[in-house]
């Protein structure tokens, strides 16, 4: 397996230029074979820094002046969570292929019709979730894929980030994750750790997600930091809606449970909480550890099973296209998974093949934000996760994409 | 404070030897101010290997012989999960106090039954969680009250221990495990993390858990450890109907959120799982770690807030109860908490004060069981739980029991 940017050349406009839009903008720019031709943000200062990055290219503060070009091939999407469909859906309408940086949907009911619309379209919608794409996901899949955890059976995740500071001054760095928090209740952000599980568990080819229940604590840590550090400003007693620690029971067609946190508002160091459980072992990303019956050594005094470090597993099964990457030279953006998420969408495009991340894959993960809203306002009742494949889920299948990218 | 075995001398009976049952009576035998005066196992063997271990006991294979000796005050149950709750209604009715080991109620309604026959007898009955004294649980709990993580908002726990090997030859070492596993599906053991975590959120003193969601994922580890190890008996074909991984969120009146796993037919070590979340810090189990805000220094190259290790904090708050022991001499039984669970009862009993774990707590603990068994059954749906205390729990409070033992 061996990376390169030679190929077709592909022109795209990229919409929304806030920090997220910027780095992935410069990732973009650099590639040899994409050209940018267009920027967008509605504020005009972060326009003026995106025509900075991406020289040459023509930039406005109305995303349908990106729509309306013919020689833009494909767009990418890095505004702010509530928008994102939106403008996908009116992208694909307009002959573009889209890439969609992470984040919730507002209803299932925007879900449908981002599906609908790139079926009627035939244009791609593809999520651009990174972490699909970091080393340790990655090779995560390929012990599971070559059997070292058995047959699966469990596995979690979580978006574990003390975001308070940037939540709390969301409004002066406008920054969307403040309008979010304040006023809804649930699983805000799960793709980060639902779109690797989504591959591990075989989600949307042979499997599918059925059913969630979703709770949410006290409100509390956004609270006392907005008390403590914009005490000159209404927020200090503004009503905070977003749970401390939101949980999420799912349940699988194969009988598999997955469990996420959303964990964002009190102290504590980042994670994304993976666990994968087989009946042949477990890793567990917080200790940095694995047990796999009869080949984990037991250590001395252990009453139970013993852990080992993950560390020599994870390299002996790293995924090829870590290696090749590693080759090709590291392009930067949370350690180089960012650059692979945007190269898998790039070259599906150049090379007309499936995504590797469809639609059908976004949509099912863009859902759960709305349907843990439900099922939090209901305490915790079941709520039913739809189909968005009408039933082609049931085809078993290796993988989704071709060739490098291939999840 | 310091311990001793000096009270005055408690005339007792011990019900049930199997191996957990004949570990506690040596630990009760060998207390200086209590008196095993009988011991019963349905089993002849077990029941003679009883009258070993307690010397000048009298034998029996009906408890009831207990229950009808005048001279006996209090009695010890560790019989099968499903017989404590029955034995210890009819050892209420015939005026003994009453300790029990842990496991989960087969319904709510002998829960209910078991309080209304402790209020109408005036009888201690008291659940054995050892678990609540732990060097490292009573430690949290005294960091806790002292506001190391400020406000708590989330606590989570689990019973992950592999016990194929046990639940797979119930049948041939005579352990009702197995019978439990085939049959129920449910968070079966749920008060080793859940005592503890009662402490933590003040649960039946001005807090109590308000409704349970409970989701099961698929029963397959202990199908093919009996498959691979029984395969000449008919339980290599046996349903198993308990999930491999049973996941629980209950909310609480304060708003707190406590998640449970029940985890014991998969490869894995052994954990309890505690995580404690609050608007200062976080502890968890699994990396022996703590954050806290503000006083966990931050690690030089670490773009996320740092860990650091749980170690000199367990010391620095250790709980006077655990020096105290230390200074007493180590007793022995799971490090020393089964020791001082004993201890509790007996001096509760010895000197006329209320139990630390007492009935109301027992049933509350116990009845998450029948709960758990039912959510599952309905897809997760939310179960309420009930109020034991009839409205008692609304009156906050420092501790339970007094003196020495008091939690």
């Amino acid at each position: 397996m061996q990376l390169s940017e030679n190929g077709r050349l592909l022109n795209v406009g990229v919409i929304g230029l806030g920090g997220r839009g910027r780095g992935q903008l410069k990732l973009i720019s650099g590639m040899q074979d994409v050209k940018v031709l267009a920027v967008c943000d509605v504020y005009e200062d972060r326009m003026k820094q995106g025509m900075e990055i991406a020289q040459g290219a023509i930039g406005t503060q109305d995303y349908h002046d990106i729509l309306n070009m013919p020689e833009i091939e494909a767009i990418f999407i890095f505004t702010d969570w509530n928008s994102h469909i939106r403008i996908a859906i009116e992208a694909m309408k307009a002959g573009k292929e889209v890439a969609m940086e992470v984040g919730g949907a507002n209803s299932v009911d925007e879900c449908f019709d981002m599906v609908a619309v790139a079926e009627e379209t035939g244009k791609k919608c593809m999520l651009l979730e990174n972490c699909c794409y970091n080393d340790t996901e990655l090779t995560l899949l390929n012990m599971i894929r070559k059997g070292v955890f058995g047959e699966l059976v469990h596995c979690q995740g979580a978006y574990a980030h003390d975001l308070r500071d940037e939540i709390g001054m969301g409004d002066v760095k406008r920054h969307y994750r403040q309008q979010n928090f304040l006023h809804r209740n649930g699983e805000l952000y799960p793709t980060h750790e639902l779109g690797p599980i989504a591959t591990y568990l075989n989600l949307g080819r042979g499997n599918r997600m059925l059913s969630l229940c979703s709770m949410a604590s006290k409100a509390r840590g956004l609270h006392a930091w907005l008390k403590e550090n914009r005490a000159d400003t209404d927020l200090a007693n503004a009503q905070v809606n977003e749970g401390d620690i939101v949980t999420t029971m799912i349940s699988c067609a194969n009988g598999e449970t997955i469990l996420l946190s959303h964990d964002c508002t009190l102290p504590r160091p980042y994670s994304r909480g993976g666990v994968v459980r087989g009946t042949k072992g477990v890793w567990m990303e917080d200790n940095h550890s694995i047990h796999i019956e009869g080949k984990t050594p037991q250590k001395e005094g252990d009453w139970s099973h013993s852990w080992e470090s993950d560390k020599e597993w994870l390299k002996e099964y790293r995924h090829p296209l870590w290696d090749a990457y590693e080759e090709f030279g590291n392009r930067g953006g949370h350690g180089g998974m960012d650059y692979l998420v945007l190269r898998a969408f790039v070259e599906s495009v150049q090379n007309h093949t499936e995504a590797p991340i469809d639609v059908y894959d976004t949509a099912m993960l863009m859902a759960i934000t709305p349907l843990t809203e439900q099922s939090v306002a209901m305490g915790g009742a079941p709520v039913p996760i739809p189909d968005f494949t009408h039933g082609q889920w049931i085809h078993a299948r290796k993988q989704k994409g071709e060739g490098t990218y291939a999840l």
